[in-house]
Order: C-alpha cells, then structure tokens, then sequence
C-alpha cells in the first residue's frame, strides 16, 4: 500500500495535514507531489515539501491518491500533467480521494461523467455541468472515487479512505 | 468512551484538529472545554467552539482528555480549576494525552513526578525540574499518560491515543 497526495500552493491545511497524518499513523508510506518539487505553504500558512514533481510521478506505484482543497485545485486544473495523471489514476482503477475544491481537478480530467461525487457548495454546478451525479453528502464513495465538500467532513472522508487501504 | 478536549485562544492548530476530527472518525463522542465556553481561535485562524467552560467539567464523565499545544497551555496552566481538573483526572487513572506545550500544564499540576514524559524542546527543563524522567522521543506512554513533542509527532500521538480507546 503506497499513497500519494498531489496539491500546491495555498491548499486548505486541514485537508492535507489530516489525511496525511492519518496515512502515517497507519504507517502507509506517503508520498508528496506538487507542481514543481518543494515547499509548499497552505492557507493558514503550514508548510510542506513536496519531494516529487508531476514529471516524476509513476502512476503504477500508487494505491490511493488525495487531492485537498482549498485553492491549489485551480491552478493543478490547469496542468495538462496533472489531468493525464488522473485519467491514468481512474484507467487503473486506482482509489482517488477528493474534497472541498479538490473534485475541480477530476472535473477537468473529464472523469466525472456518470459518476456519484461530492464537493464544496459552490462547486457543485461545475460538477453537474460535467455529467456527474453530485448529492450534498458528508461523503460519497463510487467505486475507486471518494468525495467530501468540507473540513468538517474529514472524519467521514478518512473513514472511508482508511476502508480502502484494507482492501 | 467519552473524550475532552481542553485548550484555549492561540492552539497549535493541527495538534488540536487533528485529535478531534480522529476521534470523530472513531465514533468517538468528544467535547470540547476552555477557560470561558465560547469560540476560540488557533494560532493559524482556525476557530473551533468550546461548549463548556472548565467550571462545567465532570471529570467523572471522560475515558480520554487531551490537551494540543501551542500558546494554549500557558493560559491554562495559570488556571486553579484547571489544575484541580487534571489532578482529579490522574486520580482516577483516565488516560491524558499532551502534546508540545500541553505537558505544561501537568507540571503546573504537579502530577509529573516519578512519571515518564516528553514535550517540546523548551518545555524540557521544566519537567525534569518537576521530577519527570523526560526523553526525546515521538511518544511516550507511561500508564495512563501519553506525551509527543511537535506536530510531526501526531502520527505516533494518535495511534497511542486510539489504542487506549480500544481497553
């Protein structure tokens, strides 16, 4: 089991520290991506190194991606790397974790259509827009997909994150 | 099982979120106390909502306290209802967590002698000083205390804590 979470600047701390600490507390090795590799600083200015590129990203050595939210998601929609990764994450059937702002990234992928998802309030046109089935849950799981829409949410999103390391 | 957890303005952010949201993914009922009932704020801007004043505190009611650290702990030290809270939670054996300047707290408290404990670097001589046997490692258990030293020590915090919620 090797997990990946992909963010950049200004991501939202909660929904990266948490996953991640989590991941660690289950002793799952984690690896950091970014645009570039790095230090990257949250919202509320906690900092992370991103040892790995989106050049260097293998997507056969993952088991479950992270994608946080806060504002990073936009400018990770952008990348054209970004977006071929996560149509090769769904190809594989890898587990994809998504929250608040983070669903934006799938949504540019074109991943979205026909699936059940999740996000923050004001993203959710942006997702029926892209075919998706978005209900105004905690947290949805559609097969390898997890979405959540708020930090508040986190318990929910790392309970079934965690389902899907025990697989 | 029944968590508490009891900080004040100027929380380490993460080493307060983290633990809740941990607790609620387990199902965990968890309340949260300050000096007065009310909203308080993290070092970081994270605000959270503080139910119970420390007056309104049945320390028969907790399986679990913790306390995260930050400036939070210096308010609260200097606390008489506080002190008499935390000494009436080691009477009892029920499991106390503290992390970074959290442990703090205990030295006001007095219940640090002969135990075994980390904190954070510069907290370190105060708790040999109260007759701690200090070390400088992620965690430390001894009975029913657990101690860490910063927030990267959340991961090995937290699995800790979460086995004591499994006796």
């Amino acid at each position: 089991m090797k997990a990946l979470i992909v963010s950049a600047n200004m991501f939202e701390d909660s929904e990266f520290l948490i996953p991640y600490y989590r991941l660690l507390e289950e002793k799952i090795e984690t690896d950091i991506a970014s645009i570039k590799a790095g230090t990257i600083t949250g919202k509320h200015g906690y900092k992370v190194v991103a040892a790995l590129s989106l050049n260097q990203i293998d997507p056969s050595s993952y088991d479950l991606v992270i994608l946080p939210g806060g504002k990073a998601p936009s400018a990770l929609r952008k990348n054209e790397k970004m977006l071929t990764l996560i149509r090769q994450f769904f190809e594989k059937g890898i587990a994809v974790a998504a929250i608040c702002h983070g669903p934006q990234i799938l949504v540019s992928a074109g991943v979205l259509s026909g699936r059940k998802a999740t996000c923050y309030k004001s993203v959710a046109e942006e997702l029926k827009d892209a075919g998706c089935h978005y209900s105004d849950q905690k947290v949805v799981v559609d097969g390898n997909l997890i979405t959540s829409r708020i930090p508040a949410d986190l318990p929910e999103f790392m309970r079934e994150i965690i389902k899907k390391t025990k697989i």
